[in-house]
């Protein structure tokens, strides 16, 4: 049974417009919080890693493999969260108001589409 | 006239096989280097961002599109990188041996492969 | 209401492991069939007029401008199969059983994933 | 030796405005045309397959898996063009004038970024 279908808040499931005091820990990738800023954390040091490497007037071709891996992990960063949004929150806002689903996937159409033309 | 004509090395144009002493400022992208340092900061302050979004349950979408920005700005980087490998390090190995040429032409290619591919 | 609601077929909902004589005109594409033909004859067309370049020697950067507009096209294409897809068969799974929901989405993160790594 | 060590003229490397009947045999692809028109016509094929599967009313991921499968046939034929245009018509404008050598760079820059920014 789905948060919406008891009445409970869904995790990360409420839109800025929606978010007050008492829908603050709502959020779709609650389960995956931890990995998501440990995952995070590890994107942070390759970025001061790439400064590093600029610094030290790393041969170009090695810096633009370490580019090529930070991208590679923030794209599968957006796409779990995406992911995860469809599976929490879209699915709630599917079983609840049509207009409610409407704004729900007209808001992750566009969230893909940002992902994927880049 | 270019390094290779005067027999001056290139900035960042020393392979990591070739790398000593008297190459260690070699870079292709020398006249931007502090460009590239501010780039690669505020990318750095875009994932730390991330992490307080996540930390602070923000909406998905949102986070989405954050990352999407990150992503697009490591991307700018990565193209900027390949170019100036371009307009420096591969042009100068084009005006040298044809093995040299050869040699970076190959490496040049795996590089823009893993920018495309993703 | 939707299609779930009512008992009846969604359009382009059924996935080939139930499609059957009384599921074939399934689809979430349905009413923007006719626009999908058009739009891929237009990149058939695209990829015809590839060919006449490289038969013609075209200059290369001319012809690979014109295989990045036909590579837009064809995500143009997947995006709004995968939003389709979310509005009408990912929604109405959402409104069924649990455990259909979590198949259907499970089977779009996988369409998500093709469209974002390439 | 390259043809622009020799005075000859590279195949593919004489850009449009140069392009006159001398020049119209001018290609950087020219060893691999017949394996860049084979791959077209299948990608070709792949497109009408999709449109096949969209007048079938095939199951959207399906359908998408296809669409994926076409856009990576693409982008490899851009890759390889862009490849290809580097190790002949760059490599010998290269050897070339500096001012020919930067007009050449700058293009196959954009023509990088368009292959990279989709």
């Amino acid at each position: 049974m789905t948060a919406a279908a008891t009445g409970m808040l869904v995790p990360g499931c409420s839109p800025p417009s929606r978010t007050g005091a008492a829908t603050r820990t709502a959020r779709g990738y609650a389960s995956g919080k931890d990995d998501y800023l440990r995952r995070l954390r590890k994107i942070e040091g390759q970025v001061r890693g790439l400064q590093k490497m600029i610094e030290a007037d790393t041969w170009c071709p090695d810096v633009v493999t370490q580019v090529a891996s930070a991208t590679r992990a923030l794209q599968e960063v957006a796409v779990g969260l995406l992911n995860d949004h469809l599976r929490h929150c879209v699915r709630d806002a599917a079983r609840g108001s049509d207009s409610g689903a409407d704004a729900a996937l007209a808001e992750v159409a566009g969230a893909i589409r940002q992902v994927v033309r880049l």
